[in-house]
């Protein structure tokens, strides 16, 4: 028997027991969807490869896609949203980085110190992830639905959309309950 | 089967088992009502939408409503109270946010760092709970009791009172005791 | 089942699996009075009705009464002396507060920073209870022994001592090991 | 059922399950000897009765006794090595402190700052344990060894050595591994 | 029954049970393989015997080793990469210290205070293991593989490599997923 610790959306800490590891990643997308999460954001943010990014699986972390009035792509965790910035690759003397993609919001006064990254002038910010180099690992795509084509005719879990294409924001399933709050919006830097 | 992690009245940490995840909010509800918490008040507040907050079940939180010798609309929340204060929506070029009732109390020394908030002055205040926009959620409200009508014939997990209409401060239940302590009250600010 | 986080005497983390939550409170007592406590001392202390005072069951709180060589009464909670102060009844135009007992102890240098109050002059203390206002709850009264008087028929769990009547210090009883060290004196403040 | 949380000799998060309470000591010297602990050591160390300190148990707190290459006696205790001070008597206007045993170490620049303690001078240091007053604790002393003397026959859970005689070093036993790394010492002061 | 807390490769809290201490090494091998941790890194690092440097099992801490693209042998913790640095012994007068190896990296922003050590200059550094002293432990040692010789013939969990002959960086095994991202260099010093 192995046992999953989450947070709820309504800030609770809930223990779900489960039988085998490999029903891990199905608990953690199926109590996700709901808002739950499991652990802290690691300082920094989560880091997937780049190639996760298109088709990612946010409710594996408890985290969901959302498009602002703006139009803009945002992610929602724990009630804020973050925003999605595209770094171009480093390739200075000191510095060698790939490009990445990264979800982020500008820090809050009650963030902890730790989590606060600094960026240029006085403006600091959160990270939720950062995905950047690194292999594809197809356990963390968004399971197919069959709005990406009548052909999909494989299992959820094994489905996989073609990561090239940048598929359309996913609409709200009637299991992804409306989000609790008006997502407070980051300032933008 | 599923666990929550309580604190209970006296400060103990108690763990309780149930077996299906519906039963959540309703395990929530009955222990809470005995002024057991689960979690933490997240930073800067439980956030809730605003059209949850006329008959919302204070019990979720492990708190419940009270009114003041003034007369004055109040929660107890771990033996502290907050007062209900209602915030103007604002509009200018720089923010642009719906209005929201908050209940709050002012910070008190032994208050950690990342719960005080800063407003005009140099007053510092920490929020249990803020509500703001979204869409309401009827899970959320408080079941209703043979006081708020002679037709009331749901279950009390089914039941819910008109939202539209502000109900009566609800009677101390004789399963809700009476607090441990006379709530201390707050600073106005 | 229900579950309860303790620290043992020695500091050790233990949990103890019982049936029902009506037997909540008797396991605390059980285990409360070898010196384990559940869940950390709440900042600003505990808080409990004024009426429940006199005859208050320290164990509860994995704590117990002790009347110190110059014959002051005390109370130990984790190896700690904590001094019974009787605070008089504020009624000025800033502040209303109803009469009072505390048990505190000056601060270690050791203390954690939220824990510390400051008082008159730079002396900073901890409190451990505070006993104001509120309703008697029999809950927390000290099971009736023998000594109280003959009459006493009450199993120990009902049994409720007169409230009005300091009773005379509880004898050690068998199943109160006597503590581990020397209680340290807190310095008079 | 009952619970106990360790820290294993590798630091990782272990928990054991017992029966009864009555095992919970045998459970914590099995564990201990292997460097596991259980809890945090409490600010300013165990606090033990001075009676207790000639045969003291450590492997009650996963500690273990150690004569270094001076021939200085020491305990290791999560691999930080412990030197033992003898503390006189202090009979001062302003403390009465009985004699005391002090198992201390100089403070490492990562020790938590609620842990070091001030000497004279500049000098920080962290105590694991105390020795002082009190009445002998039976349920604390090591079992006794074959070593110890021919004419024992008690239970090894019984069996008391002479408190007054102070006993040779144990032999590492079979079951007491040797500690994994060469244990730092600790700063004279 | 144990059970063992883990943090998972994706920060998911989650507890493994299992039947008897004795498999207590492999169940951290099986999860550590995945880049599960328990517990948290000591502060100063994990401490084991130098003799263990060799064959040691990195999945025994959710780490493994790396060569990066200049050929220097690197470690990958957390998604953190510490690189391999040899330390002389020191004979002074004021202090003896055999000779060690360190898996160290450049601290960063977000690290706890409580986990940065200094070096020369303003430069701080984290140190994820350090070996020295100490006498080999055989259960820390990586079970041999096909590749280190066709003479192996002993159960993976008894086999040991000679831990005189370094051995070839350890080739990806199946069950050894690719990180999830690329490693971030830490800053050379």
């Amino acid at each position: 028997m192995l046992h999953i610790e989450f947070l709820t959306d309504l800030g609770a800490r809930v223990t779900v027991d489960f039988e085998r590891p490999e029903q891990l990643l199905d608990i953690q997308r199926r109590y996700g969807r709901l808002g739950w999460t499991s652990g802290e954001v690691p300082a920094g943010g989560y880091s997937f490869p780049l190639d996760n990014e298109a088709d990612f699986d946010w409710s594996l972390i408890g985290a969901r896609k959302w498009t602002n009035p703006e139009g803009e792509e945002m992610v929602i965790h724990r009630g804020l949203s973050y925003r999605r910035r595209e770094l171009e690759a480093v390739d200075s003397r000191k510095m060698k980085l790939p490009r990445a993609v990264k979800y982020s919001r500008g820090a809050r006064p009650t963030d902890p110190e730790h989590l606060r990254e600094k960026a240029d002038g006085e403006i600091e910010y959160v990270t939720l992830a950062i995905f950047r180099g690194g292999k594809r690992q197809d356990r963390y795509a968004a399971p197919s639905t069959p709005a990406t084509g009548p052909a999909s005719t494989g299992t959820p879990a094994a489905a996989r959309p073609a990561a090239a294409a940048r598929p359309a924001p996913r609409p709200a399933s009637p299991a992804a309950p409306a989000p609790e709050s008006t997502p407070e919006e980051d300032m933008p830097f």
